[in-house]
């Protein structure tokens, strides 16, 4: 799916945002650089520095004379635009895109363009009525500009989003789906203690706390109560709770010469 | 709720990621960013031309000289990571944060520290680990490393989206985040503790692990980590950290009279 997305840059002024730009690309797994315009050179020890890595995509990128060309073979062009223009057009949040992007990739020969325009201007009327859509990327209205690479950042990101997304309703990669609940993620490495396992130990610990007199049987108010809810939402782990009983065992040896108590 | 939630930068060694970072803030609607021991000047050329308009949040950007003094007042901290760590943490998606986010910003003392660490070596184990959760940005396998600016870009892009949908849902806005974390919800009834004060309770914790000699600083293992891992997983409020505070205070008590041991 990601290698029919095609960044299309229009008319840009700096190497260093095309080096940006190349950059975001690779980081969400994106390759096809199509330059419209450029007015400045594309390879520069700028462009180069900011791709970081990824100036392959540097010298990879194609340059077109206008947008017409750059879209020529793409089945939807979609165009980054402020809100208001003059002419009402379809327009996508970038998330709306993402949701799209599955489907319009799906034919073997499909090609979708992310056309953004010039730093200081943006794209011309005429350049976004060349785009089925238009995609806007929400901002602070006292502060819209969003830099070039920042913008391609975005919708890249959006894009390998929906990929993975994909990518994890198929069988096998179940990857994504576990990430939903952190905490079984964080338990990855052991298993969860058995119920009979805490139980256990909230005995041992009930036992500790009244060695140390900070427990007191006859008045219990709801300490053990509010012990439990604690460690019970922490969902420990067969070795965190081996850890905890060990600490229990340690607290009643280092004690032990001390009962009976004065 | 955007502005209860502050970006941490640690180590930052370029003044134009920096400027980058703030101008990426403003244009989503985030204001507040801390730098931790800076390698760099903050105020440059470089900084304020990559800042681009945004430069106030460079000159109002509060320095510290740790992150627990940048995050002391924060209750949830999230450490920007790439994925495989020795000791497995809890792992939340960019999406999953910005679920979250309208729950954690409801009280109105709550504060969400986004925490990123050096262009060259990212946040150390220690930084990590005084996180409650880690954010992997999904990227690239061959090619992970998200520039400074475009990985605080695509975070502060899903705060904005985050706090945009809950303006359309209003007012069942707690919605979204009820779902995602039932953590969240069991804390209704009281305040979380700050990272100030987990970090107090650690340090204590740690003394006491030392006193009944559980733990030996000589050999520590993963001992601490494990138990950070614990306990921040938990997210205990004020009132559950004064009775583990109460528990170690008990525990000292009853052992003290057998110092110095044979």
């Amino acid at each position: 799916m990601l290698e029919r997305v095609r960044i299309v840059l229009i008319g840009t002024s700096h190497p260093g945002n095309i080096g940006g730009v190349a950059r975001a690309m690779h980081n969400m797994g994106l390759a096809d650089l199509a330059l419209v315009a450029p007015r400045c050179d594309i390879i520069t020890q700028d462009s180069i520095s900011r791709a970081s890595g990824a100036d392959h995509l540097l010298h990879s990128a194609q340059v077109f004379a206008s947008i017409e060309d750059a879209v020529a073979d793409c089945t939807l062009a979609v165009g980054a635009s402020a809100r208001s223009r003059t002419l009402p057009w379809p327009m996508l949040s970038p998330r709306e895109l993402a949701d799209r992007l599955p489907a319009e990739c799906q034919p073997a020969d499909s090609r979708v363009a992310l056309v953004f325009g010039r730093e200081d201007s943006g794209l011309t009327n005429a350049e976004l009525q060349r785009c089925h859509a238009h995609v806007h990327i929400p901002t602070n209205a006292d502060f819209s500009s969003l830099n070039l690479a920042a913008a391609v950042q975005v919708l890249a990101y959006e894009c390998r989003m929906a990929w993975l997304s994909q990518a994890s309703h198929e069988p096998s990669a179940s990857g994504p789906a576990a990430t939903v609940q952190p905490v079984t993620v964080s338990q990855a490495d052991d298993d969860l203690a058995s119920h009979a396992a805490l139980e256990n130990y909230f005995e041992h610990l009930e036992r500790v706390l009244i060695t140390i007199r900070f427990h007191d049987p006859e008045k219990p108010r709801q300490l053990m109560a509010r012990l439990r809810r604690l460690y019970l939402r922490a969902r420990p782990e067969q070795m965190e709770m081996n850890i905890l009983r060990g600490i229990l065992s340690a607290t009643e040896k280092a004690t032990q010469h001390k009962q009976p108590r004065e």
